[in-house]
């Protein structure tokens, strides 16, 4: 039984109305045609309750046994296509339930005590968004995996790494992988985190207050695998924090997976230079035949406002709602489920893409080495020379000057020239100033040498490893 | 031609190219799904252009009758439903493209000459949105007259006025819609303003920077019923701010729209109890028989998050992108449909529902007689009779304070009773303590006084009247 | 050293440029006016690098001592007021850096041998916001504390459930009261699981790629109580994804507060007047002396689309903006300094609030009787009765008309008069009629039970107690 | 008088108060600290408010002499720095009031008669957002009229066209600033558009109804410049949406300047090399001599998001709101202040720096020699000489595949090796190969051909001249 409205067709609430639903409000507030995606969570729900109520003796064996093929039959049927939705039993709990007591009688209409649709529908949101993260996380995974063995590859290509997209010191490329993987393993963790808040088992909160049935929350709880019943009943039917959590989580994922789209639209276009996306991930133009747009970044990148739009709806629907049910929840779904799709849709695309990126390493490698990204290294040889960092950035300073006047960069230059700038400089500043001394130095935790990046990635293994 | 990425099926681009888009990229970034909505738009973006192009000498009178001929006849078939979209022609203008020449032959290719999908795709969400105001300012307008009609009935209809949610000082029901009216028009207005904005007509600005043909924007501008070509080709394929603009209007409506929703709702509590809805625009319950749900204000105010988070979307859209077209403006229908949809849905059931509330008038009036909501009258009485206000407070303070003990309104004391706290008051001051003076006296424009409120229905006719 | 834009003051990095930094530019570029707050971290940071710095051998011991005494003579010289911040000097890093020169002289300067400003600033605000999840955590513990305290006192409370703010059936107002206990029991977890993410150390970082000085991270890290350094370092120079996920838990909890706030305002109002608020967390009016206004529960509701705008802010913000650090990123702080200090606020006028809400019981009760809330319940009789359903709920719905126009609730009705309606009612049935026998029975985990809601409580207590 | 919650220090409601406000509470809720901005609006509502009840015959000639000799005084005194902001007297309208009457003496207290804090407020808002809109308008005005200028001086100035940021075809730099001018006119219109609906006079509404007194609201509208009163009391004081229209329209402005400062940060960017910043606009490093950071377009950049959330702010304040005013709304206010001074700063930095944009010609015209930008143009060409276009399509891919293979453009090949793909080809087609004979030739009405650039730069300059 339920509190949410219901059934517009039959009679159930007739006595107290004079007039039937309007036509226009009976599909406005209908939430059928998106709500049936639940079907699966719904008549697994309901056969975990239908158990319990067979456990506590509210249903026989037989009837138990009626309703598990009765329920089995729908989903056969709902498979095959032969279910036709109606609007006017509103939701995804009145068409599977009006179809089992078609299939069985009675019976059917026994299964719905003890619950309502408040609860039924705040179990069917929580076992799709934990399948969901479920899959989500694996494709975050396989992203992962797919940098990481990228990186391993380019554990020695040498780019150059930028701050306010200026050249700013020599990274690998390897490196700069890692720095998406480190994204992701946040991402993935806050799931993981917020899998822990969906998997509660509102079901027993019945319309808001529980139920007068002697119900067993604890077995219907652990038989759809959730890993305890809720606390309160009031919150149980209200809560819709968990799927916010999951659109909050999604943002996040969407902002680097952005990050990422910038950084492979700049490294694809022909100033930058730096990658080769696969052609099967491009498209071309039908009218400029030199053209190879990097679509998928691109949409991926756009997709980027759709989920922080989503999770806006959702904080925007819950703020200043009183308990317990308010039908503005029905509103809570059409996002949800967009969002799940959209990030599914794009960790599997960028899953997909990643193995196939290609370097143009002597591209990086040249950009590189414009712009003396090694100047900081001949500042820290100085200082480690005893000279104060001050009289270090004005000897680089002037290098630099030099350099640019002579269209030569710092490791270009011979040691006399540049000695003309300190007598402190010897033979070994060239360990330092090539690119790969300058990557090779920073040989620290988390540092770019490629030591560093190998070590990084054998931990990164470790961890997908554990998950 | 375009430069939007093209189909996938045909070979339109094959020559840089040495593998076929990937099966699911090719699904991950059609847009034929939701942009075959934009069928009529871009029917009539081709007939307008196709003219233009026959006007400056590019197309023969025979060519241009063919394609009149075979878009009209596609039109017809996509209205029978006869036509079956492909997402290998990925997109609504490539879709009808295929379908023409398949017709008409060769003579459907020259239709696409002089102009991009980049432009044409900006001319049919122009041509959509601009209709779309047109008829949300429809609803707007039916929605106002039947406030001002409800209001009409309810101009001496007296209830609690709130500020914080408590009693403040009566107005009369009437006052109260006409507020919710003035807060309509400025929607309508500012649609108005938006819709200058949407009715430019960019066809001409090609891919990007113009065409190489002799084409005559003026015309197609004309044919259009845009008020004037566009200034810039970069910015006329780039820009979408008219659609944010559109849904920063559209967010305002509906945030009204839930502020009407939630006194609606309040006020058919049975707390309030100041209204009844209609039995056609409520639900009831499976289970408990006393309920009559409000789910038309409660879904509406629901909805209001979905709305701003369009916005968002759309505004995170396009922060930072580059000009000048880029994938990710695909991103920016799915939430300017769903908005349109959902706008005009929400005004249409509160159109039809606004002639059908039922104000419990004598419910409104004993609220307003509780809560010594005449204080502030009795106030301005001593005050006019030259009593400094201080000492007004604190005498109304202490008759106040003797009707919480006595369970009276000021109303209700005797002349006696009230000359205990100053005998300043004399026999007139019932014409301010009651209800009905309290209303009455507030007789400037804008005020809660009948005759002002009259007044503004009147006005409020006029407008509409003019629009 | 760092790479974030320096000192418009002096001539660190003039040798590149040809003229001064614009005046108006060097203020609206310069962060110090807001960072200044950050001081605390900054030298707390500043200690913890310069101990590495000796113990790796880069600072002797008496460098060490000097810029130890320096930093604490400086931070007792802010907490005293007698610093003015320069804007020329842009940063906290830099304001404090130039006073420890002036005092210590060159060794100052050494103190930012092998860090830069990118990490440091990293490492101030994940220090800061380390330290405010700690103190809020407490407010919410608190709070917390108050509610199950007040819960305690109103086991046996009887209120109306409402859904769609209809009345629904009875439940307790402790019961209630630890729904809201609910809601903030998730919201302490997700500060715990963001609190992991936040507390990682990204000094050493340096710039962008680390350092070629031979630092030990996991010395600092330690030093700071940071649980690790973390994984990469152009990822701990670009990351703010931190102080985006505490943006969205605190979003949830002022979600949750608006929810609680409107319901507060609901009760507080003259139809509802289920509670009073105390007066020194209300105002008045300087007119209207009959007011007392909940501005506290207001002005918190209020406050709820102010950090969820911030929340937006920071999601704009990082969406696009390629690795690693960019100016932008200097905006960071001002959204995530408001949400806390807001946040705090209002976690605290309810904690110091909560205890001295008072329940008008009669009110409440008066409430709950009216509107039929017992029809469930007495289906539920019938049906346990062995009455199916439909009969049942067709037998209440007549029962209820009746009462209707009589004036009565179901429980004031006689036997016989029940009896009129189905003659399988027995006596029995007043024990489930009654508000108390329709609360007393819904006796199972999470339901409104005086018994259950007890029970809760202890378990909430445990919860409360293992922090 | 007022209904916003008022003094705590003094009396003014004690009657129905057992206790004092929380200290804690009386902080928290005051907004002095912020609404003090609002001093001189606040005294000019209260000179109009006075002059209106001297001409209807409240005040006499002596008191309003008063009342305006006091505010005068205590304008200098404020703006002397000689006035101490109490938080006990909450806001800005009780501290003015209570100095008033210090000075003045009992006529202090006349000058709220008629009037409330509730219209006060809305009109000092009102009044504040009218003259910043004046302010940011004439910002506007001067960014274009410098884009103007800039775009004159490079009309002829060629660099690659964009799009999907891969080369599409040429433009010229004039031409791609006057896509900036034409958004930046749209957000003047905006700005116009909701000057309309700010500009209209709340005050007379008092604190909701109305009031007792013979006010003349056409008058105070007048004397304060507004263009008529409002229509309706109740939606007077609620209303905020004119302040959420404006945060719409700064968002979109925003939007445009990140889109801007996108541009501009990849045209400094090594790899384009497009423009130079002057460096007064930028800064450096203090430890990489090599750094020049282009500060300011970044720091604009990441400001687009400060300002959608305080849009999102203002939106979710208002969502479910009843009427009439509310404690929530003091919270509309930090958002729209912020709003307006970080886009003043926005706008005013980039008025400065536009005119010091130097374009790197010879940088620009060689990348957009390279990848094929003229390749439409063959493809055109060949269609006019009545080749159908698919064949034209194929013959131009092949010449790109051996343009690529020889690494030369199409312009750089020779007549003989063209006529190798299509023997149409001849002489002519050098006309339409290069660089400035694509751009020649898109000589229509919003084309990018310079004499096109011109006239519309000549349009841009009569509408900046109109305003």
């Amino acid at each position: 039984m339920s509190d949410k409205s219901s059934n517009h067709a039959n009679q159930q609430w007739g006595g107290r109305f004079s007039e039937p639903t309007d036509q226009f409000v009976a599909k406005f507030t209908a939430s059928i045609d998106f709500d049936k995606r639940l079907y699966r969570q719904d008549i697994s729900g309901s056969l975990a309750h239908a158990a319990m109520l067979n456990k506590v003796g509210i249903l026989t064996d037989q009837e138990l046994s009626d309703i598990q093929q009765g329920l089995q039959d729908i989903q056969t049927a709902i498979e095959a296509g032969e279910i036709e939705w109606s609007v006017a039993l509103e939701d995804i709990h009145m068409n599977i339930e009006a179809r089992l007591t078609d299939r069985i009688g009675i019976t059917g209409k026994k299964l719905h005590t003890g619950r309502s649709r408040n609860d039924q529908i705040a179990t069917d949101i929580r076992l799709y968004l934990r399948d969901e993260i479920d899959v989500i996380c694996q494709e975050i995974t396989r992203l992962q995996q797919n940098l990481a063995n990228l990186a391993e590859q380019e554990t020695e290509t040498i780019m150059p790494g930028f701050t306010h997209l200026q050249t700013a010191q020599p990274v690998t490329f390897g490196h700069h992988l890692m720095a998406w993987f480190e994204m992701l393993s946040r991402d993935y963790e806050r799931l993981q985190d917020c899998r822990k808040r969906v998997n509660i088992s509102p079901l027993g909160a019945a319309a808001l207050a529980g139920t007068t049935y002697p119900i067993d929350r604890e077995f219907t709880a652990q038989q759809l695998g959730f890993s305890k019943p809720s606390e309160n009943s009031l919150d149980s039917v209200s809560d819709r924090d968990f799927a916010i959590e999951f659109c909050s989580a999604a943002s996040l994922i969407m902002t680097h997976l952005s990050r990422i789209s910038e950084e492979l639209i700049l490294w694809t276009s022909a100033q930058f230079n730096f990658i080769e996306l696969p052609d099967r991930f491009c498209t071309g133009s039908s009218i400029m035949p030199q053209k190879k747009n990097p679509d998928v970044p691109e949409l991926v990148r756009g997709k980027t406002g759709r989920i922080t739009g989503h999770l806006i709806s959702l904080l925007t629907l819950m703020k200043s709602q009183p308990l317990a049910y308010n039908k503005d929840n029905q509103e809570d779904k059409e996002p949800l489920f967009d969002t799940v799709d959209n990030l599914k849709g794009c960790l599997r695309a960028y899953a997909d893409m990643v193995p196939a990126i290609k370097a143009n390493k002597e591209s990086m490698y040249e950009a590189a080495k414009r712009g003396f990204s090694t100047a900081t290294d001949l500042a820290d040889y100085l200082v480690k020379k005893q000279m104060p960092f001050r009289d270090a950035h004005e000897v680089v300073g002037k290098a630099v000057a030099y350099g640019i006047a002579q269209n030569k960069d710092l490791s270009e230059m011979s040691l006399e020239e540049l000695q003309q700038f300190s007598n402190t400089i010897e033979q070994d500043v060239f360990d330092v100033l090539t690119l790969e001394g300058s990557v090779n130095v920073r040989n620290h935790i988390g540092g770019t040498a490629p030591a560093q990046v190998k070590a990084a990635i054998e931990r990164a293994r470790e961890l997908l490893a554990s998950r």
